[in-house]
């Protein structure tokens, strides 16, 4: 049975160096949700995380980014929904005992948000499909075996990884998986941030006909912001959130995970992939445009 | 040579497989410092990056966080030191064109700073020291093989991450290896937090003589966390940054990277890292308080 933090998706499992049209299953991810916590009343901060344990993670955010001092200084941690709006156990408000003092965001390296928009998976892909152009008339076509080179290309034209096993990388490859752009940083969304910068001063964007590849697991926000770049497939060579998955649908983007030698499995607008075509078979995948 | 993104700190080299005293090594490691971003003069973020191409993170971070809708509206980048301090690299200013719209932080998920500390890895790091009790007294002592038996365990007591291979697991575990406590989470500091949040409902905190076992790479902000709980060893099983390194080393605490089989990194402290005894030879290592 899946809790509330593992939920179902339908993947196409595709093995490029086998003569077959990829095999339809069930996947399980891990859910994403945006959590935002309140402090006194007052938002101190949207994190994107796994639901599960959230009064815990309410109070070890507080006591490890030094808003309150002591767990003394809470009295309570409850759910509350924004007024009017339905309980989406997204919002957690953390009293504090009568005499401690507010804690002041602008003192500290914090989030701050409106919550005017709801805080949920659906807001935060609603708000995203608001603000980016569909991809869903992006006629780019992969093969799965081009997808399957990618990884290895990446890490050739990669400098610091090698050194250090410590960096993410991020990078923009063609449809024939030439590598554009590679860049690296010890965060996820940075990667991701340098190579659309990187797109932008070269004047690429929106960047149809595109792969976006990152070195390791595919979040909401790396999918937003691909999304907002008119990215039309990303492939990742670990797990994508559920989260991720659900706005690539929304989006029409191509979502890839778990590219790994010849293996991936395609989560979302599988057309984009060609599959391997079985010897002395006609081609059953889509013509490049 | 080592450019920016890349820097060098002593490492012991320990097997607990191995009846060796563990060898001293030179490791590269990712760097990460924070930048400031400003746009139009206005403070919108500070984010941990890999120095290199910040020009680049800039402007791709303004475009997929939609805080301007085309590259168009961006004139310039450029460093900039705040007032009467030295530059560093780490403040970086987007100008406007004339007419583009300033945008509001208050309307989107983003973070915000006083840079009255001054934004660099040393200031980070002499903010937490003063906000947390040194470690250095803490005397923990785990022997090398029971290290190396804790990523074992932790798999065994997680949940979710076997089904979906998604997900960053934190445990803190005692001298002898017992998992006290494990969290999972999309999110790396979540999983952190949660696991925080349990010590401190639990009314275990500060979390003397305690492990703290992360799944994945090691950032400032884990550091951060763990000191402030008051954690004296923290073992990751990928890379640490070079951040992580020195804050360790400046509150006191152990920590050891790449964390496999028998293998470890030891990055600062390890003498609480009790060396396999070679055979037949009186033991080397410190004893247990």
């Amino acid at each position: 049975m899946a809790g509330r933090g593992v939920a179902e998706r339908r993947v196409l499992k595709v093995d490029a160096g086998a003569g077959s049209g990829g095999r339809r299953a069930r996947d399980r991810l891990a859910v994403e949700e945006p959590l935002e916590l309140r402090v006194a009343g007052r938002p101190v901060g949207v994190t994107m995380r796994t639901p599960g344990n959230d009064f815990e993670l309410a109070v070890g955010y507080c006591l490890s980014e030094r808003l309150v001092a002591r767990p003394d200084d809470i009295e309570a941690v409850r759910f509350c929904a924004p007024e009017g709006q339905p309980q989406e156990y997204n919002v957690l408000t953390v009293d504090l005992r009568p005499g401690v003092p507010v804690p002041d965001p602008s003192l500290d390296r914090l989030a701050v948000t409106s919550s005017s928009c709801g805080v949920c998976g659906k807001a935060s892909i609603e708000a995203v499909t608001l603000a980016c152009p569909t991809l869903a008339g992006d006629r780019l076509a992969v093969p799965a075996e081009v997808l399957a080179a990618i990884p290895g290309r990446v890490r050739e034209a990669q400098r610091v990884f090698e050194q250090t096993g410590g960096l993410h990388a991020a990078a923009i490859c063609d449809a024939g998986g030439a590598v554009g752009c590679v860049r690296e940083d010890v965060g996820r969304h940075n990667a991701v941030d340098k190579v659309i910068g990187w797109a932008a001063t070269e004047r690429r964007l929106p960047l149809t006909g595109t792969v976006l590849f990152v070195s390791g697991r595919c979040s909401f926000e790396v999918v937003q912001k691909a999304a907002v770049a008119g990215v039309p497939l990303v492939a990742a060579v670990s797990a994508p959130t559920s989260l991720a998955v659900d706005l690539a649908e929304q989006v029409g983007m191509t979502l890839v995970g778990f590219l790994r030698g010849d293996t991936m499995n395609v989560y979302s607008h599988a057309h984009r992939v060609s599959l391997p075509t079985p010897a002395a078979a006609p081609a059953a995948s889509p013509a490049p445009a």
